[in-house]
């Protein structure tokens, strides 16, 4: 059974999307899923609409190892790092969702905490596979995006080195705050409510300034009275003739299975449970408007971690997420 | 200042509507907001949208009889019961939110727990003003009714002694289950959701059962991805006329100022942030229909409180509530 | 090219589903899609996120037959019956999504209109898979229940000549009410709000009372803030004790591939973009309460007569939905 | 009876605000609502909740001259011109919520259309209160601005002359969008959806342009699942130093009844039915970034222009409004 992959964290959203592709994926078994609570229900009591029959378990690595040669980690940042490494340490190929290994060790300390396993940092590869293809196919240990920076680059990279400044205003649904309850979370809070937050600073904006390697930027998320979806508008300022802009977004993304150019601004709603991203382009009075749409369990976290384990695998990179 | 009143709970979301309602008082002047966490911070600050300046403070059942004559309790139950004790003993005239005083000992202890005030029981007055006016008037002590028990009875006292059998199907915004945050609360758990809950008995059950003294009854909640509203369906089996079914609602409520028939089904939306009800009644087939909406923090809670209070008070029973 | 298959009314949102669904059904190839509006347009351009790269086009049998051996008819009732008609004629295998054959001819008039091909009426069959199953195999033309009738059914036919009375109090998403825009479907009205309709009498109980055959019964539906999803509360009076209650559930629906039996009240989101339709039973105070969750668009259209197209085509009755 | 006021357009969304504000203000008595759709129907029957117990009537100057000495006029650009026309000359004092009166007549006529009664553009004072209170106080016609351009000219003109350059990211609610039903207000175009429009253009910027004489900006629109509420994002670019600019901002501010500075990013939710602009500023990396919060329906439009009428009949500012 040399298919076998586990799910660790696979009560939160991002991992039990990942828990449910993976149960359909036609080349991969899944043969595990971990959480932290929950412990001993069965995945799809929690979410029936997943359908994934499986017990969640306390995570043991050794366990793991006998039945999973990959792993999708879903564990928030800080638990993640001891996981994955106990799972490198028996061999197995692992893509994780946290912030643990996206960033060099000082940006991650400035922003996070002392990185509980920093021996790992250099050999994890960053997992947007649109910029980094050929480094995931060899790579044992990928850190998946967050989704904030998932739909801001795929809107940016096609013009870096040409970006002189840029805003980065986004808007993610709730479920990318994660399935605890908290008074941010509730119900009562969110709907009818649009809010800017962590204005002076989001930790997903330290990815940003490490891959768009020395563009300014400022970027401010927001919270909207959606379930699933991320909508980055960015706006631009860049000497490049309009045209021409749109041009480098033609090249980057006409082979791109899950990036797509909309002549229309694209919705939320149009990447609502795929792994695509939606871009639009437009030059407006000097700036360069770029609208990037995603789904944030999809594309954002989970779609895009089987992405990048098919990549890891040998196995074609769009296998169960079409 | 003979009619200063305080808000215990006022963190929670029917304390915070009852402050904010006394705060506008033209009679009353709200002296006190206390709650059980954010000791310290503003009101205004938890809810910027109510307007009320002053500091959440922790209870201190004589600091507050200092500077108040009566207060409404938006404790929990359990919570509740202690707290109204204090606050009698001071001399205060109290309106609860809870639990705690809506049902004789017996059903009480069934559905919840062993009662902490029980001497206070015999005093207190079922705060369904439409039906306990008189009692209301000369009370010191009045238990308000939940808002499932006034959306339903509203619907069904008008044929008292007339109700054969009746099924309330019911629906609760998210408000309805307070402010904790919990799984069930979530925003992701309650969007796109459409779920019935405590199918088994609810404990509000208890207070229909009580206050329509005999008539056979299945209520069943539901929870609906809305901030604040309620509709009861009622479904009654009844050997009335259809159209003196309709007559004794004229007669209930011609004179009622926060109740009104309908000629159309009523829609929550159009009592929200209202103190009024709002029911159509209709006969299809053999059993008269009544659909019975409110806002359940206010009429179904806060409203209802200072209408409560006002009548307690000697004061015009609509006042700031119009 | 024996499996083509036509989707006539695909700008609609249960057209929609259909033509999405069958675009990815492995034995099936949807040749082509057709609408009344948007001519012209590709279907992607809609809908994103159904990714049907296919124009539409006007409906034209005679080309329509050219490339198709079966279709699903999408238009709204008194539309439908022509067009079905017309490719009848040309021996394509129809599953129509309107009212026009779900009726005996008198009901159909009664609630609807004079029919325009009430030759039709006797060759269709009801589509309730679950209970038609035989018949649908062997069928040419067959009427998908409505979505109200679909949940309802499901929830109360294992019970049928057992039930004395029963109350339906269904809850409606807003996909349900079409794609039309109307005062009723305009966000405003419908957000925040939760209101009953058609009190007095609902078309679709028309279904209810042919398919349950002399059981007395009361429908109201309600519109409910919710893209899909549709949930039937159903209170059953009867003489069954509550186990041989269940047990009539559990005999019933042990083998169905698309209808589960759930221990905790479903919620509509559990089966959200499913074909499944979850139940949960339980017997409270001398009543039966069935709760019944379906996807409107799904098993409550779209999904249902995807479902009875297998059936009709000698397919495997799950293709394509699972 | 010198305070008669009318409202024309009363059906639509900020008419009907404007009515219920009226109805409740101590100083005016609404004598006339009219509509261009729903003649003959009672107010408070399209709009329970605001409980105008008045018929809408069909428009006639004369007979609105004889009961009105001023009008809020809620008519869509283009009908609103000559109903302001013809208030006017009858001598009734007009606040027009409608782009008609904003612009000078170039902008005007290169965004709109042909000016029906351009020579009243130049007696037409623009209605943003904090700006323009002495003007409006002496004017006879004003022109209340839209929601857009309210909540980003009160984030932005406290730093006019100081700004280089600013984008401003501006998400709405639906109500906004008026009450017209069309494809994107339907509930199910809107729901669990984010998305920009009018990407290369939106007429609002042409109020911006006029009001910030000079600077340079991009404004971009978005539509946001949400009923009422508008959050302008305003990034600045500046040469202030922070400290400077957060000054200029307490110093436009501290003696305004209706604009409010937060220490937090403020949610749409703080300010929901009520004239407030709530603001937050914070100057990250360089640039100056505004938080700009109000109901669209309020000081977006009905509530300001009540404001604004204050002002025009010798009222104090904030009565009605509170």
């Amino acid at each position: 059974m040399p298919d076998g992959v586990a799910v660790l964290g696979a009560a939160g959203y991002g991992g039990a999307v990942a828990a449910a592709i993976l149960w359909r994926h036609p080349s991969l078994e899944l043969t595990a899923v971990t959480a932290r609570s929950d412990v001993g229900r069965r995945h799809d009591e929690l979410y029936p609409r997943h359908r994934v029959p499986l017990e969640l378990e306390e995570f043991d690595a050794d366990r793991i190892a006998e039945r999973a040669q990959s792993a999708i980690v879903g564990y928030p940042h800080g638990a993640a790092a001891p996981a994955v490494s106990a799972l490198r340490e028996r061999g197995l190929k692992v893509v994780d969702l946290s912030a643990d290994f996206r960033l060099d060790r000082e940006r991650y300390e400035r922003w996070y905490q002392a990185h509980a396993a920093p021996e790992l940092i250099d050999e994890a590869v960053y997992g947007l596979t649109e910029t980094h293809r050929d480094e995931i196919r060899g790579a044992d240990l990928v850190a998946a995006p967050g989704c904030y920076a998932t739909a801001a680059l795929l809107a940016l990279c096609p013009l870096r080195g040409n970006i002189e400044d840029v805003v980065v205003d986004a808007k993610s649904g709730v479920s990318g705050a994660g399935r605890e309850a908290t008074q941010a979370t509730h119900f009562v809070s969110v709907t009818e409510n649009i809010q800017a937050y962590k204005v002076d600073g989001h930790r997903h904006a330290a990815e940003l300034e490490q891959e768009l390697n020395g563009a300014t930027f400022t970027f401010v998320p927001h919270l909207i009275p959606v379930e699933q979806g991320l909508l980055a508008s960015c706006y631009v300022t860049t000497d490049l003739a309009p045209e021409d802009a749109v041009d480098l977004y033609r090249e980057a993304y006409e082979d791109e299975p899950f990036v797509e150019l909309a002549a229309e601004p694209p919705g939320t709603d149009d990447v609502r449970e795929t792994n695509r991203c939606r871009i639009h382009v437009s030059a407006v009075g000097g700036r360069v408007i770029v609208l990037s749409a995603i789904d944030n369990l999809w594309k954002g976290a989970a779609g895009q971690a089987v992405q990048d384990l098919n990549l890891m695998l040998g196995l074609p990179e769009t296998e169960g997420l079409a």
